[in-house]
């Protein structure tokens, strides 16, 4: 009687797990990928400012006066492909302070390696739109898809986003400054993340603008939320 | 007479800052060269890390039984080359908690990056161990190109490094317990970077064989600063 109440107790058991795990993996849909892109992202982002910083400091004692003239990044990357003779001719520096160094192939691979990563990271890029634009075409239609994928990301799931109020969504990123107002009566942060957008950032009242754009995003992630149908481009043309 | 006098101490000014500049130039020598690319390779020790992590992040959620089961990064990294199911197959995974996602496009190729990165890593680390044979063979026979270079980038130079006493490059890379020693009277260093030689890590007393090393890497430095000949092979034998 007891071993057939046990065996009984072990087929449950086994039932709940197999129905737990079933579970599991049904909660993780396209959003918890799509932070892991954007999160990605983010990294590349700072690998690659790491890599350029090198790359500028690793000039410095080769041929100190380029890196100054050169202060955009995508110009310098590019320009630096150039020999140290040509460089020299083209910026018309008559004498550099940088060192005659034998083999430079180091240096050179570095740069040529911070440029494939900065295409790495456009590519990913292409990638998370692509994604945002088919699972949540109302959202990267207001906020674009990599804010959007960022606001998904700092609120946890799509889910936790469409639950949110815009006055939330006004400043997810801002989290620091939300804080040292609260614990210090600082003043309140104004826009968090959003402010990247050009809709905010062009403004000349930022703080009306992030309250507007959060207003359509927080609308168009309820629609994404329970696939509803595409709104995007009145939510888009309201902002106007 | 004064314009005379002007028009001289003009003369004067150009070819005291042309002095400079090649005096500059002169200084720039191959070991600090040396630095940026010892540095590079601390970098990129760093962004394979961060990739790594987020690589297994994302594996968390598409397949998370796998993670654990290969702790090392390497096999990691290759065994994530086979698809999901060719994986739960090897690896007898009978149902998976990971969500089932449509396009996992993003992540191989992070993967790929990843590996293209590391691959890179190992390049660049070639290069610095041709360099430093042919510039500091000494120090390269003694603490290997690797571990050498670090130690002339925490010293500075190969001037400075030659000038170190053998304590100092015993810890050199242990500033922070160095610091914490002297102000709390905490217990000092034992030794820094060359810990991860192997003469040190494979030792019993890590203490004294530091110690020795050390002593080693000292006498190496001076003779590669003032260019004398090759002596590597004889410290080498007197470490054993």
């Amino acid at each position: 009687m007891c071993t057939l109440m046990n065996s009984h107790l072990e087929q449950l058991r086994e039932k709940n797990i197999e129905l737990t795990r079933k579970k599991i993996r049904e909660a993780l849909k396209e959003d918890i990928y799509t932070i892991q892109l954007a999160s990605s992202i983010e990294d590349l982002d700072k690998i690659i400012s790491k890599m350029l910083k090198r790359l500028r400091d690793w000039y410095e004692i080769y041929l100190p006066e380029i890196s100054n003239r050169l202060q955009d990044n995508e110009q310098f990357i590019s320009e630096t492909a150039k020999s140290k003779s040509e460089l020299m001719k083209k910026y018309k520096i008559k004498e550099s302070m940088g060192g005659d160094f034998k083999d430079t192939e180091a240096m050179e691979c570095q740069r040529k390696e911070t440029l494939k990563m900065i295409e790495f990271r456009a590519e990913q890029q292409k990638k998370l739109e692509k994604l945002m634009e088919k699972n949540f075409p109302n959202i990267t239609a207001v906020a674009g898809g990599l804010i959007g994928a960022k606001l998904i990301a700092i609120a946890g799931s799509i889910k936790e986003l469409s639950e949110f109020p815009a006055s939330t969504i006004q400043i997810l990123g801002a989290e620091k400054a939300l804080f040292r107002h609260m614990r210090s009566g600082a003043r309140p942060p104004k826009y968090g993340i959003i402010l990247s957008h050009p809709y905010v950032a062009e403004s000349k009242e930022k703080a009306k603008s992030a309250r507007k754009l959060a207003d359509k995003i927080s609308i168009a992630s309820k629609v994404d939320y329970f696939k509803g149908r595409f709104i995007g481009d009145k939510l888009k043309e309201q902002l106007k």
